[in-house]
C-alpha cells in the first residue's frame, strides 16, 4: 500500500493537526492511556521505577526500513518490535514507548490508520502503554521514531561487556535473508528468552544481530580474542547460504557467550525445556587472537550493514 | 551555515557509521556517560526514580524547525531546550536524554560536529546526560529527535487540567516574534520558575506555549468557561504585535491558572522576590463561556500555529 496520497482528500493534510491528533487517539485506543499518563500533557507521567531502567530508541524510515510492499500494520508491529528486540537483549521488560512521527502532509490517511493501529496491537500484545508521542511535518518523508523505556526483569542487566577468552559463542534462531523472507517485519522479539538468559550466571555479554553477525560480534569480542566460528553449525534461515547468514542483518536473534566453565550439554538441555521452540545453537568460541583454529571462519572477510556508506 | 556539504569529503559519508559513532561521543564528551549508562550498547541503564516521572519528545527538523541561517551549535541547543521547556511546564527537572538522528549522506561533518557541541554544552548547563541514541539515514533529511525524561522536583507534577472558571490567567516572559527575533533559539527554559510555580498549592494548572497563545490556551480552559483576556496586558517582544503575540508560537514561556482565591498582589511580589528577572504578567481570567465581558479579547478570531495545513 502506497503510503502516499493522490488526492489531498485522502491526506492528513485535509484533516489538520488537532483532528489528527484526536484520530491517533482513537487508532491507538486502550493502548495509550488518559493524560497526565498517556498522550495529551507537555509530559506524561510515568510510576516510579523500583529497579533499574532501560532506555532505547530505533527508527523506521519510508524508503530505509519500509516500503509501500509492506503492510503498514506491520511497520507499526515493526518499529515497535525493533525495539523491544534491544530490551530483550539486556534481559528487560518494557514499560512505557513514546513515538516521534515525521510525515509529508500528503501521507495517506488510511495507510497512517492502519499503522497506528498495528502498533497498538502490538502494544496490547506486548503490555507497552504508547505514553506520548510528537507530530511534525516535513515534506517527501515519512519516519517514525519510537523512544522505549523498560526494567530488568530480575537482578542482573546484561551487557555486551563480559565476554572471556574461551567462552562459547551461542545465537537463538537462524540467520540470514531477513528482507526477503519477511522475518525482518514478522519476527517475534526475543523478550522471554532474554529475560530467561539473564537469570543464568554463565552467560556473560549478550546482544541482539541487528547488523549481521560478523558485524555486531565485534561488539562482543574480549580484547585479545577473536570470534572462532564453526561454518557448518550457522543456524541458516531457508534458502540463506553462510555470507547472508553473516552480513544481512535484521535478525532480531539474540547472541550470547557462555563460560568456558559451563556444561553446553546441559545448557542445551535446560533451554530445550523452557524454549522447546526456540532453536539455540553453539556456533564457536572466543579464541586467542593470533591463535585461530585453521578450521574457523575468517570473519575479517565478511563485513555487517555498514550505514551512511 | 549549510548543513549538507558540496564535496563528498566534507560529509559522513566519507566517514561511515562506525567512525561517525566515535566521533560523535568524542563531540558529545563527558555530557555522555560510559556504557552500559550511556551510548555503546543495546540499551542504556539508568538508576531508578524514586518518585513519579515525566517522558516527552519534540524533535528539530530542517526546514521546519532550523534552516542555513540558525548557527548549528544553537540547533543543537533548541533541541534540548525545547524539551525541557515541556518538562518545565510540569514543574519537572531533567535526569536523561536519548537522541534519534536522521540524515542525509551529504551533511557536511563539520556542521554535526557543532550541532552535537552545541547540544553537549547545553546539556552540561542543563546536567541531563545524553544516554543514548541511534543514527539512519534517508534521502535529504536532517531531523534529530530527542526524547527527555525528567522527574518531580516537588510533591507535585502541574497538568494542564485543574484551572477553575474565575481563576487568574498568567503568562511568563514576553509574546510573538519569536522567529524574527531570534528567540526561537536563544531563549532559556523556565525550569526554575516552572519548579516554584508547582510547589504554589494556588496554580492549578499549567503548560508552556509554544503553538501561539490563542491555540494553546484552549487546553488550560476549563470545561463551561472561556479565556477572557484583556488585551493591554499583553506582554509583547519588541517589536510584536497583538496577532503575534497571540499567534506566532515557538514561545517557550509558562502560561498558568492562579486560583481566583489567591492574592494576585502578594503573589506577583513573592514571585518578583524569587524571580526578579523574569517578567509575569495577569493577562486575564477564565470567564463563564457566553458571558464574555464586552471589552476582552475575542480570541475566535485569532488561531495559533496549525501543523500540517
Amino acid at each position: 500500500m502506497n503510503p502516499f496520497a493522490k488526492k489531498i482528500a485522502d491526506s492528513v493534510a485535509d484533516l489538520g493537526e488537532e483532528k489528527l491528533i484526536a484520530a491517533i487517539r482513537r487508532w491507538l485506543g486502550n493502548a495509550s492511556p488518559r493524560a497526565p499518563f498517556g498522550i495529551g500533557d507537555d509530559c506524561a507521567v510515568l510510576p516510579p521505577s523500583r529497579g533499574p531502567q532501560l532506555i532505547t530508541v530505533d527508527p523506521v524510515i519510508y524508503g530505509r526500513h519500509f516500503d509501500a510492499s509492506i503492510p503498514p500494520r506491520a511497520v507499526g508491529a515493526k518499529l515497535l518490535k525493533r525495539n523491544l528486540s534491544d530490551l530483550a537483549a539486556m534481559g528487560g521488560r518494557p514499560t512505557a514507548a513514546v513515538l516521534a512521527l515525521t510525515l509529508d502532509s500528503r501521507t495517506d490517511l488510511a495507510w497512517l490508520e492502519r499503522f497506528y493501529r498495528g502498533l497498538a496491537a502490538c502494544a496490547r500484545r506486548y503490555r507497552v502503554p504508547i505514553v506520548g508521542g510528537d507530530i511534525a511535518q516535513a515534506d517527501g518523508i515519512l519516519a517514525a521514531s519510537l523512544t522505549l523505556l523498560g526494567t530488568a526483569t530480575g537482578p542482573r542487566v546484561v551487557t555486551r561487556t563480559g565476554a572471556r577468552l574461551g567462552d562459547s559463542i551461542y545465537v537463538t534462531g537462524a540467520l540470514g535473508r531477513s528482507l526477503p523472507s519477511g522475518h525482518h517485519f514478522k519476527f517475534s522479539p526475543r523478550l522471554a528468552e532474554g529475560a530467561w538468559l539473564a537469570r543464568q550466571p554463565a552467560v556473560r555479554a549478550m546482544m541482539d544481530v541487528s547488523d549481521g553477525l560478523a558485524k555486531d560480534l565485534h561488539a562482543l569480542t574480549p580484547r585479545g580474542a577473536t570470534p572462532a566460528l564453526d561454518a557448518a553449525t550457522l543456524p541458516l534461515r531457508r534458502d540463506a547460504d553462510l555470507r547472508a547468514a553473516l552480513t544481512d542483518g535484521e535478525d532480531y536473534e539474540l547472541v550470547f557467550a557462555l563460560s568456558a566453565r559451563a556444561d553446553d550439554t546441559a545448557f542445551i538441555r535446560v533451554w530445550s525445556r523452557a524454549f522447546p521452540r526456540t532453536r539455540l545453537t553453539r556456533i564457536g568460541h572466543f579464541a586467542r587472537a593470533g591463535a585461530m583454529p585453521p578450521t574457523a571462519l575468517n570473519l575479517g572477510t565478511f563485513s555487517g550493514y555498514e550505514h551512511l556508506r
